[in-house]
């Protein structure tokens, strides 16, 4: 008993740390454990609607330096000199890795790990009674549920990359289509020559009108099962980077014009359907801070914008590969590369208008790579900063984590200030390599993408179940890449409560037909036997997990939807029944009952100096 | 080894039996065991193509008379007081029971069943050596394969039920649409006065707007796990069966023009596709010989013909409901009223154009019913005749489909005669139930739905290898009713080389897309990891399989399609590598060759008289 009360209270501690860092960076937080730890938590809005701006406000004048990895902000040049930063809270490392190290320790104590466990064996035997018992009166609420349906809920495709949204037959058609209609159109430049489409394809020795998906060889097989690097390279067509930068490229001779064709033409069947949002990743590589205008131009340039669609920037974990390249002199300069253009259209939008528009529509942050790299490196507060960062070994995951949050957060705090919207990070977690990642993710991520590992850390488990983390799943890239589908947690996950969502990663990849999101449900529907109740709250958590506003989450959801329990939920809109929301509140107070006294107790240091 | 060598002879005896069966009834047997067998089995087109008659034949005069629930034919009134039937092979009830009793012997002899089970295990290990070594190599073989992918290969839907061929959604969608635009057209008659659409609604206490598909309820759930019952009454929308009877009947107040309109509506999606067809089953119940023009009249005034659709007549297995409620004297009246009106349009097609016409059309038989219904009676040649079976006891599956069987065997050979098209015996078998109904279809069916059963048995499932069987299998159906999509044993028979086909069903029922046969083939592709040529593979087998002409197969599968082994595949058509068909060929030709001395050295008892 008294273990178990070391357990409650170290858990308890473990979610205040979680709540610090949310705080912080303006990400969410569940009402239900904020209320029981009687932590200040304030009923806002989860998310400011991007459309309610005026046009860009003014020069602010303050100017910004990055001082070990992490941007600060000075009124003027005399603070600056006086190394008087702009008052805003700027992360410590130091209280950080001690944060870190709670977790870590957590993780692997023998009594909170059995505390854990027997919680969430608890969880799942309760959902089993549970459906025994309820499974029929929940469908007769559906029932009598006018005009709402599996088919008309909401649904958001949590992550989904757009480089791959559409799928293979699309990319085959279109490949076809541009060919068909503009061969003799100049696509391309090699060395002062301009190349015509046609010129591209005989010099792949290849007729457009003989291309097939086996030919265009873009979709996962057997192969490329514990094979990210054989999967990355699925991402050109007909193994040809040539057709790979022309296609799926945002810059490019055609100023990513193919691309963004068809980016638009997987917006108009979202449109189409009506029902179906999107949260696609656009990527930023860090390379040269010219990449933020150049993709806020593609996007203007090309009227990218969809309703049904909110923009995610990607950052792939490549750093070793541009250091090794000397495209870049340090860690530090990636970063610079990556928030600097940010910071400086967040205080003079004026002089950055397509940014700033653009920045309107983006949502968040992912962090993207192989997680099953292994590095040598161990991340901590004697780490070497990323200004000095100069050698070509890639930063860990861990790293890469923190100074990303770090810089999002002191970003959030500025835009925040200015009344502008504020970013959520959202990266790849779990889906390999070392669990340490989801406890990096568990500090500084809102919601994140995979969360597979999660099987494996009954500890960690159980705080993304208290803390209500959302994970947007997918089950059949999984399949395709690093778990059999029979193996994948999902319906473990959603029947113990944990916040999960559905999504297709690469549609280009993975799926089949044309639609690529429902063939996920109804693969997932159809092998796990879910019921509707089961799917649409899926559906429902997609769109809370989604960085939709405010305003079209009480459209789709109800007036109410931040709230929880039953009291958040509006059936009419949902088609989740209220006896399973009713069901999954009280579990999760029930959970937390346990910890509150705990919660109360413990004391936190502030992150921020 | 002496064993072995009995076995050999039993299972060549088996096949043997089987030829002669199919030969009977112009049913097909592959060209390669036959040619082992040096059996006289002409190369001719598997099947006749409807489209090539000229318009109604001239009236034969023949006079049609039911004995022993067999119908015989006489040139004249003659012939028929001396009893002399026109000179066709009419089945020999007690050769069949023979036949029969060598099988069902067969398949419980234990050197047999040792014998088969290693055979199996031996093919089963030889396909997984051939994907390890020829996997890439049949990729490639694909990729440089110009144009065809698995897209553009021709599919089709070998099982589906015409009553739940659209989906959830669209029969959702049709209802609400009819509401809209004629709420007050009178679709229904009671005791003389006329109902109106909104007052079949009014009656349920329904507004068609606020209907949605979970108050539709048609879709099957955790609840019709072997519940064939729950799962039948799911035809009913609304669980109202005046709504089944008004949108997925042929015979109703509105002479079935709602059915015909969403029939059609799929049929116009099957067009657009291009590369899907389907083979959907209508029903003859044999309550009246009236069925069959009122069937003939509602194809023909709705103009439900598609090019991308084949019909298959269904008869449902339920003697027993009607003879229960009295509206049929006994099981050999059923059998008239199913035969008696297509040998009356065989003979004289000018006195019965609508149904000479709609028979073009139709390309062979179904029966149905829940298989695991279990029954008393073993059927033998003491078995009451069809004529004398006037207890309200149903007769078995074995009874049903011998009677079957012999009408359509007498039937082929009387329209062969006539140069007209001859129809195939494609029954449900092995859904669940006794393994004695495989049994009875690998002697009287051409192809069968189903066939999970053989699973369960060694012999059958080697004997059902070795003879090439078509088995159309659906494992979402399976998975929804009687077995779990995990343990299907579709992919072990596709390794195995059985002849297997990919089909739905009823996409009301189990799918949940739009495109039901894709999600078939994506699920089936997802969870078993399926390549590229195997799905191809299926997708040929399908084709082959089906009812479609001559003309057509040479037209989708190439020139030769019917002649066995690489030689019969066309990969320009076909997507399917010629490794993996030359693999399948030696394979086959290799287990054949076991046989073969026993082959040509038995005797087998003629069927006829």
């Amino acid at each position: 008993v008294e273990d178990y009360e070391q357990a409650a209270k170290s858990l308890a501690k473990a979610l205040m740390i979680r709540e610090k860092y949310a705080r912080l960076a303006y990400h969410r937080f569940p009402r239900t454990t904020a209320r029981i730890g009687s932590w200040f938590w304030l009923p806002i809005p989860m998310f400011e609607d991007p459309y309610c701006l005026d046009d860009a406000p003014p020069n602010l004048g303050y100017l910004v330096r990055m001082q070990g990895g992490i941007l600060f902000v000075y009124d003027n040049k005399k603070m600056l000199e006086r190394q008087e930063p702009h008052s805003l809270p700027y992360p410590d490392l130091e209280t950080y890795t001690v944060d870190m190290s709670h977790i870590l320790a957590l993780i692997t104590d023998g009594p909170t790990k059995t505390y854990c466990h027997r919680r969430l064996n608890f969880l799942e035997s309760k959902f089993s009674l549970h459906e025994m018992l309820n499974e029929m009166s929940e469908f007769k609420e559906l029932k009598s549920n006018p005009h709402r349906d599996f088919y008309n809920v909401r649904k958001v495709d949590t992550h989904i990359h757009a480089a791959a949204c559409m799928n293979q037959k699309h990319l085959l058609r279109f490949i076809k289509h541009t060919y068909q209609t503009e061969p003799d159109r100049a696509v391309a430049e090699k060395r002062g020559r301009k190349i015509t489409l046609r010129q591209v394809f005989d010099s792949l020795h290849m007729d457009p009108y003989d291309l097939t998906v086996d030919s265009l060889d873009v979709h996962a097989g057997r192969q490329t099962f514990h094979r990210f690097d054989k999967f990355n390279s699925k991402y050109n067509p007909v193994g040809a980077s040539e057709l790979r930068d022309l296609y799926l490229k945002t810059e490019n001779y055609l100023g990513g014009e193919y691309f963004a064709r068809m980016v638009k033409e997987v917006a108009r069947e979202l449109e189409e359907s009506k029902y179906q949002y999107s949260e696609p990743r656009l990527s930023i590589y860090g390379r040269s801070p010219e990449e933020w205008p150049n993709l806020a131009r593609w996007f203007i340039q090309h009227k990218v914008y969809s309703p049904n669609m909110r923009w995610i920037i990607q950052v792939p974990r490549i750093y070793d590969i541009f250091r090794s390249k000397k495209l870049l002199p340090s860690f530090g300069k990636m970063l610079e590369n990556i928030f600097l253009p940010l910071f400086e259209a967040t205080i003079n939008p004026q002089d950055h208008q397509e940014l700033h528009l653009f920045l309107k529509y983006v949502t968040g942050f992912d962090s993207v790579d192989d997680e099953s790299k292994h590095s040598d490196h161990m991340f901590s507060d004697k780490s070497p900063s990323p200004d000095i960062w100069t050698s070509e070994q890639n930063p860990p995951y861990s790293y890469y984590l923190y100074y990303m949050y770090a810089n999002i957060m002191v970003l959030n705090n500025l835009r925040r200030e200015r009344g502008l919207s504020t970013f959520l990070f959202r990266p790849h977690c779990g889906e390999a390599g070392s669990i340490t990642h989801l406890v990096s993710a568990f500090l500084t991520a809102d919601n994140i993408s995979h969360g597979l590992l999660l099987k494996k850390s009954p500890v960690l488990q159980y705080l993304y179940y208290l803390a209500q983390i959302p994970i947007a799943m997918s089950p059949l890239s999984n399949n395709s890449l690093f778990l059999e589908y029979s193996k994948n947690p999902l319906r473990e996950f959603l029947h113990k409560g944990l916040h999960v969502s559905l999504s297709t990663d690469d549609p280009m990849q993975f799926h089949y037909t044309k639609e690529a999101l429902m063939e996920e449900y109804a693969i997932a529907a159809q092998v796990w036997k879910l019921s509707t109740c089961d799917l649409c709250e899926i559906a429902r958590n997609s769109v809370l997990q989604s960085g939709l506003s405010h305003q079209e989450k009480q459209k789709f959801l109800g007036q109410n939807y931040y709230k929880e329990g039953p009291e958040g939920n509006d059936i009419r809109k949902t088609n989740v029944a209220q006896i399973r929301m009713a069901f999954r509140y009280e579990t999760l107070c029930n959970e937390l009952s346990f910890l509150s006294d705990a919660m109360k107790s413990e004391e936190i240091t502030a992150l921020t100096k």
